[in-house]
């Protein structure tokens, strides 16, 4: 055989080395990038055409990102548009669902999905999941944010197509999550990132189409398939609601200032520490309980992670906080800075939480501060169902990071509306207690009996530390003993520790 | 069966859904993020103990990167200590080869290394292999790098263990091409970016332990294995030598010139085009010539692509080139810029030159200056053989970009040392004659008549265009029609175009 230029190749050779001849000689496109871009095969015109673009079909898993929180529209536009063209039994995976996503009801409902995966469940959803007023397939797989990036890195959980909303993007598909304007950004995709390298087709839905290329870009237009652009993909003005608002209650500006306390005493805090505060208002709150005692003490954080805020992005830019590892923006404040500061990075859901990788971030984590539904006298905690066993919440980073940081600082209410916090039995495992270390209520603190050298700590510092057993005395003392709940037969969620291993169930309510 | 709160759980619901119990409570390290960088997994005291550690077995394919050119120390270092600890039999699967691998001679011929895979090769190792002074036990198998790119995301080019060299990395492998002191930096690591996310395992060579986290970083940690602190990388001197010399040769500056002209007159010149130039003299100086016209006529460059010189980071700066896109720095200007210029990105192997994703950078070029060895009368270029069927060269990003842009320019002198470039034959097909539209030499211009319109504009300009087969007549003229090459019957090389196919054979010499 004779290639184009009269050489002898042997096909012999080429078959034994698995190889095939090149065939036909190459062609190219000649049209200017100017021309390329107006009508490249990635853009299209309809979020129903990028939907048989993909090759869609029925009992698929589609994804989502949560980096919008409440505000998000992406998901119910999506699944609107699904059940309008007529899919059936369609897995959702988002990395979380909020308040936003009560249409899914309906689409549940209709049989246009019929499983679900996520970090939590909020509002009508999760009420009518609870009370069994829908019905899934399978009940819902619960995932910690570390959890569900190594599933689908493992493949524990295959994402056909994800839908992924970004604040600006190419046409090609170079996407982030900020804009030159500032307009609709959520700052990190560090959720979104995983889907995009992993998924088997990514569509991309954006407000801003951005000049080609669209760089820095925090999804490559390589790991793309298809863009739209549609009028609206979010409302940002929500990210920073529920559970990620700048609190100005005292009870959690007490407690916070307590945690902020212990945390000085524990003997984890010092020049070149390393911080995450998790979401809820006391525990965002801690670090401006911090920020005074670093300016007195001349102490600088290495490096503050996760869920990020405008007060790590003030303490960043003031010097106290050398370098911001961002998985997700818990406000326009935060989105702004990572878009222009050098020293706030984003990362995805792998580099902030793999519990299998010690190359991810929370794996060198000082301090973590994280909230709390309930925890046991055995320092389990639930993040995830309320004291009626109705759903109303996200696992989150909670175990991911308890697991890994050095110090693990849970902060809640001793009580919350006549409901006791601190109680005998959690109503969900989320959290084992062997890795929570120390509790601050607004009535006191508790230190794990696993922890004597912290207990000590804190007892040196003059503070007073009392057992857990005493605080849920307390509790109890003021509102009773809760009733233990009736619960129905039925399992409507599992919940997975960040291994990928089962927790928890969690049944439906009576 | 009962969880650790004591709620039941169904074991076979959790075997239905393929799921397992979670079983011990977890542990955590109490350790802090100073003491843990101290004693972590991944920071190994030595290459040997790093090597013991991936697992590597004989047999196995290793990898490695170029972007240090002919001042790379990584892989003979490690090639050497895998023949001292015995390994035999191994494939080596670097991004090129260089002058700077002679020492593989050696490793060959103790049996170490048995098969050899590369963008190309040169000096020593490449004669050994041309005049089978040492035997490979398969062919060598040459791609281009996009081509190696995508064989690496597909698995075709599978890579058990990829030994990496990076100017600064932290102890858990947050890498970088760059760091704070500008010490042996290689600039943008694009290359090794791609085997970073692929390999099996991922070893990082470093002289530069910086501190965690090392970000924004090419290569995150949650990507590599093992780290090993070594005294030296490279030669980065070595980066801007070659083939990415910065020439002051008349006849390339004449060349550039020219070609510069052309590009001018093409059609595809104008505000908003975007432009590569590959290695060589004379392609990295058309720049040069451009820059007065963009000027005067207020024409600024979407972007550049590729390989980036100290020129284009000049124009960049100047705001002539809005956006940097850096694949590989090649020179020591460029990797500065790449570090300090938030226009001046990093892509890797994929997000440059996947053949088969329109969202690669190269689908988005309006205009590719290239180099040749050698040329024929259909256009098909060979940069990898000699005259003397040696091999002394590299495909580089050759056919990706010529087979993409939308005009590909190739620039050569019509006669080298008393060698006819312009031939009725080439050597070795490496780029195909459909692709490449102009050759620029220091006698004239030959536009491929597949593009008329080209042509056209050409003349209209008023430039003189020469048929390509009136030029290989001048060179004949000058130096006489060179003989026919008498080859060897072994083939020492396979040369595969950039969607993995193959296009030409290469066999030892005489």
């Amino acid at each position: 055989m004779k290639n184009q230029v009269g050489h002898e190749i042997d096909p012999k050779l080429l078959k034994d080395m698995g190889l095939e001849y090149h065939k036909d000689a190459s062609e190219k496109d000649t049209a200017t990038l100017k021309e390329r871009l107006q009508h490249n095969g990635k853009l299209l015109p309809s979020l129903e055409e990028a939907i048989r673009a993909t090759g869609l079909k029925d009992g698929m898993t589609i994804s989502f990102h949560h980096h919008f929180r409440d505000g998000d529209y992406v998901l119910n536009d999506v699944v609107s548009t699904l059940s309008r063209m007529g899919y059936k039994n369609m897995t959702v995976a988002s990395s979380s669902l909020s308040n936003a996503h009560g249409p899914l009801v309906q689409y549940i409902k209709d049989g246009t999905v019929t499983r679900l995966q996520s970090s939590g469940c909020r509002g009508k959803l999760a009420d009518a999941i609870s009370k069994r007023e829908i019905e899934l397939v399978e009940p819902m797989i619960l995932r910690s944010h570390g959890g569900r990036a190594s599933a689908i890195a493992n493949g524990t959980l295959h994402i056909d197509v994800a839908f992924l909303g970004v604040a600006s993007c190419d046409a090609l598909g170079n996407a982030s999550g900020t804009n030159a304007e500032g307009k609709d950004m959520c700052g990190s995709l560090g959720y979104a990132m995983v889907d995009a390298r992993y998924a088997d087709k990514v569509v991309l839905l954006t407000e801003n189409l951005a000049q080609y290329p669209n760089v820095p870009c925090s999804i490559p237009a390589t790991d793309v398939d298809y863009v739209v652009q549609v009028p609206a993909i979010g409302d940002s003005s929500q990210i920073s609601s529920g559970a990620t608002r700048y609190t100005k209650n005292p009870r959690d500006l007490l407690i916070a200032e307590s945690a902020a306390k212990a945390i000085i005493a524990s003997g984890y805090f010092g020049d070149g520490f390393s911080i995450q505060t998790g979401s809820g208002g006391a525990a965002l709150a801690v670090t401006r309980f911090l920020e005074g005692e670093m300016q007195d003490k001349g102490i600088t954080a290495d490096f503050a992670l996760g869920g990020i805020t405008s007060q790590i992005v003030k303490m960043h830019e003031a010097g106290l906080v050398k370098t911001v590892i961002d998985v997700q923006s818990f406000d326009g404040e935060a989105a702004r800075s990572i878009r222009d500061n050098p020293g706030h990075v984003e990362i995805d859901g792998n580099q902030y939480a793999s519990p299998f990788n010690e190359g991810s971030a929370i794996h060198q984590l000082d301090v973590v501060i994280l909230s709390a539904l309930e925890i046991d006298t055995d320092f389990n905690v639930n993040v995830l169902t309320g004291s009626d066993g109705i759903i109303r919440g996200a696992i989150g980073g909670h175990p991911d990071t308890a697991t890994c940081a050095a110090l693990t600082v849970i902060v809640s209410p001793l009580i919350r509306g006549r409901i006791p916090c601190v109680v005998d039995h959690v109503g969900c495992l989320i959290t084992e207690g062997s890795v929570c270390d120390v509790l601050v209520t607004d009535v006191g603190i508790a230190v794990n009996p696993r922890r004597p050298e912290v207990e000590e700590r804190l007892r040196k510092a003059g503070m007073k530390v009392k057992t857990i057993g005493q605080l849920r005395d307390e509790a109890y003392a003021v509102v009773g003993k809760p009733e233990e709940l009736k619960f129905g037969d039925k399992v409507v969620g599992i919940v997975t520790a960040p291994d990928g291993a089962v927790l928890d169930v969690i049944r439906s309510v009576k």
